[in-house]
């Protein structure tokens, strides 16, 4: 039988595991620096919320890799714009073919007890589409699914034509979304703050009639760091809203009804859950 | 009665207005110079191409407004990321007041000849999607309205609470599209070169906590020209698919199938239409 003790350190543990979703705080969510990636690139730091209560296997992989350093020095390879911006290890190298391989998690089941905040009904890939713990998802109740979905500035892991093909190599939507991937490719985090740096990372793919990129210009990850291991006074905390609360619930009700005097008519009161953007705002 | 030669100048006038609309050479299409602009910035040049056939009035006044160089020297004075990235002159200045107000051009009616491409049917903004001359397009059969919709990159008028009162400002989608602005507003052109460039526009608007940007530090116009009045050895001649054939046509049957070993499992057999990509070419 286990002690009193060691229950109350696994409540310790689902704690700490779950703190970013749960450490809501009225209409802001503190992000858990635990759970949270700083980027650094030439031009910029970028900020990073995971989704470990999503795609804990992608999560935990990827943090481990942070923490070793496995991104410090790779460059964004494969950038096309209006599609994303791909990073990685150097394709086929040692350190690339370390990496274990991950299975896929590009859904999950929904039971009784599982809510959602909705936003729309209907939508063109969807049956449904709303936020979870501040991720836009889709959700198809005629088959218990629901799954994070590709706006900009999500993360998502690159995989090859196996469903459980993923490993190290990254990729962040930069233009209209990429919905089609949705359910196929698995989505761990997403861009909570510095997204006008990963949207100015250099191309590497040209048109026709245009020279080739040289591998020397390909904008690098200068290093990635989990949040919690940046020293303290250079950390970055955010705050981002709250998606769990009655005023977020009213704020979609307004912006789908644009009761403002410059929507002279109004749209038709649908929303694209890419386009309902979240505040965030800076603690330090 | 017309003469022969007052016939045969009407109909190159008439050629040469709508040459960029029609001037296509099978799968491609060249841009007409003189529908062209080419805006300058401090970090690349962007490439805009007009729709006079959707947008005449606005397409007029701009084109007249960039060669008096109207925009040189203007600030990107309200750049939101996920949004948009807006331009114009200095707020109240002679130089704004100066421009005459234009009459709203935000869709048209449309005639049993009409035609266009067909890409979505019940997409969520509109009856059906689809491009028309290289433009993205919402079209509503039932009230037989067709509109030139928010995608990335498209350019438009900004304008205050009235539905005429657009003069010179102007505003391009940096993120998701904006679809809910459509029929509204006036887009009167899209960027077909140097979106990149536009993406990476100084942001001017700051979240909680951070301190406000300076207005030394936003972004300039450094200028803009009609292609046709750029120095030829400096000119880009850009060519884009032809969204008017039969190997476009294909192309969307195509990329709806998703007939590649990378989807394992195929997604809903949908179209976002602003996530249709349309190829470009540089000539020069």
């Amino acid at each position: 039988m286990k002690s009193v003790k060691q229950v109350v350190y696994f409540f310790f543990f689902v704690h700490i595991l779950f703190s970013s979703a749960v450490n809501a705080n009225g209409n802001w969510r503190t992000l858990n620096p635990e759970n949270t990636v700083l980027m650094t690139l030439p031009h910029g730091k970028v900020v990073i919320e995971l989704a470990p209560q999503f795609s804990p296997l992608h999560v935990q992989q990827f943090s481990k890799l942070v923490k070793a350093g496995h991104y410090d020095g790779n460059k964004f390879y494969r950038v096309i714009d209006g599609f994303v911006a791909q990073g990685g290890p150097e394709d086929g190298s040692a350190k690339d073919k370390a990496v274990p391989i991950l299975n896929i998690e590009g859904e999950w089941t929904t039971d009784k007890e599982w809510s959602f905040t909705k936003v729309q009904e209907n939508d063109l890939f969807a049956e449904q589409t709303g936020f979870k713990d501040g991720f836009a998802i889709g959700y198809n109740p005629s088959e218990k699914a629901a799954w994070l979905t590709h706006c900009p500035g999500t993360i998502a892991m690159a995989r090859g034509n196996e469903a459980d093909s993923a490993s190290s190599h990254f990729y962040i939507p930069n233009g209209q979304a990429l919905r089609y991937l949705d359910r196929i490719m698995t989505i761990f985090g997403r861009v909570v703050f510095g997204m006008e740096h990963i949207q100015a990372i250099k191309r590497t793919s040209v048109i026709e009639g245009q020279s080739a990129v040289d591998a020397r210009d390909f904008t690098p990850v200068v290093n990635m760091q989990m949040m919690s291991d940046v020293p303290k006074e250079q950390q970055i905390i955010i705050e981002v809203e709250n998606t769990e609360t009655k005023a977020f619930t009213e704020k979609l009700v307004d912006r789908r009804k644009r009761d403002n005097p410059f929507f002279y008519k109004k749209p038709l009161p649908v929303l694209d859950v890419c386009q309902v953007p979240l505040k965030t705002r800076l603690v330090k």
